[in-house]
């Protein structure tokens, strides 16, 4: 007999995609500054309408990808070389987080960074230490906690990426979320790349009933970067799902999208959830 | 009967004071970049000439200063109005820390960022939690973890502040340390304020032996912060070298002093030990 503890429902957790906040510019990592300062209104205005505890996570962008890929950190510690590279990706890291806290600051959101790396541990890949005492107690508080994609400490590989993939849905697990809101540049899972494909198919719900055809039809897209493709962040968030949490994955590109999700409007995207 | 553990004779745990990298102006924080470079420059030949495994703190300066005290975090969590306080200087705190990471990084040291909010938790100001496994892996790495004063969760205040001089007596002792360096803008403890007094006298060694008198002459000194003044500092460090871990106090705003210590050289400014 399961007996769940309730959901917290004034907790939201929402992934804010690298791609949407970040671009490359001859090859360095910058900020999107107009998403990101756009992104940053529309949470405030959500929050001024309807307060919620938010923990708030951003992906990379150029700012991980280029350094973690670089120096082979998605591939565990084997070199002296990669040494330097854990270093110079949290650095870059941390810039990044710096820059999203400041936009959300600036519009007046009771901000906060958060580094992983600082107190997650990975075991293949998956997080196995996590201070979520803190981060409850920060949220508790009414702070906008602002974590992000990082390289940490993995037990078995030495060194391993925790995309933002994967710290949204376990905070969401961990801190029972009531919802769980992935910002991507797409609006939700397609039956292929809808950037290369004009005859791509939106999937509007994923449920375990229809989870096997939309995995055979993901395995045939080539997307995929150091944090794994779209089929793992699928399944995770179906696994999420069956423990009772709902996710949507929507396009946070076209303005005011987000704001609605977080006003509690729902099939702006793709809906994952247990039935 | 004790049984202590071996110190780790590679480890060095150094504090580099806010008030040598950091500056003010105009009321707004600004970096000593030219002590900073320096400082970076002298570690990175300290550590060419000696590898050692290197925990570095910084202080705050202003740009912990300024908003702690505004907010009055140092009072605890007593107000709504603070809330917005803690997200502000855990920011600014993360952009010296960025800063200082990259001078290191300028100089081919293999630095990463630490941010002590996201893993420590005080109790009445003293650390109670801090994510050590993950501290002792990274400078096992040969990575130089570089963290600093910081606002954290209080267990009994709900917010207090971690200083520089706790932090870093702190990572001695419970990493086993071989040493800790203390780098401040004066050449050790002064019997008075050597800013403000011509007379003072610098006193060259502290053991249990002479604290009382030290103690008695550091409460007649005004100079405090809110970390707390000389005299907390200086039973910290006492506390520390009777456990078997000698600290010094020394002035790095002169160059080569930090170079010199961090290779071995002993009696360049205060020296706390056990006899």
């Amino acid at each position: 007999m399961e007996i769940p503890l309730k959901p917290d429902e004034d907790l939201i957790v929402v992934k804010l995609g690298g791609s949407v906040i970040t671009k490359k510019s001859d090859d360095k990592p910058e900020l999107n500054e107009e998403n990101l300062k756009r992104l940053a209104k529309e949470i405030a205005d959500a929050l001024a309408e309807n307060e919620k505890k938010l923990f708030l996570v951003h992906g990379a962008g150029p700012f991980g990808h280029i350094f973690a890929k670089k120096y082979n950190l998605h591939l565990g510690l084997h070199d002296e070389k990669q040494i330097e590279g854990i270093g110079i990706t949290h650095r870059w890291m941390q810039l990044l987080n710096y820059n999203v806290v400041l936009a959300l600051q600036e519009e007046g959101i009771k901000a906060m960074p958060f580094q992983p790396s600082a107190g997650g541990i990975l075991c293949d890949g998956k997080l196995v230490q996590f201070p979520l005492n803190i981060v409850e107690k920060f949220l508790d508080m009414g702070i906008v906690v602002v974590s992000h994609g990082d390289v940490l400490l993995d037990n078995r590989t030495g060194i391993g990426i925790l995309s933002g993939d994967h710290l949204a849905p376990y905070i969401a697990h961990n801190l029972r979320a009531s919802r769980l809101i992935l910002g991507t540049d797409v609006p939700g899972v397609f039956t292929k790349d809808p950037k290369k494909n004009p005859d791509a198919k939106q999937i509007p719900v994923i449920t375990p009933g229809n989870i096997d055809d939309v995995v055979e039809e993901l395995a045939g897209s080539t997307a995929t970067d150091v944090t794994g493709g779209m089929a793992r962040k699928v399944l995770e968030l179906l696994d999420l799902a069956k423990k009772g949490i709902e996710s949507e994955i929507i396009d946070i590109t076209k303005p005011g999208v987000l704001y609605k999700a977080l006003t509690g409007e729902k099939g702006l995207g793709t809906i994952i959830r247990r039935e």
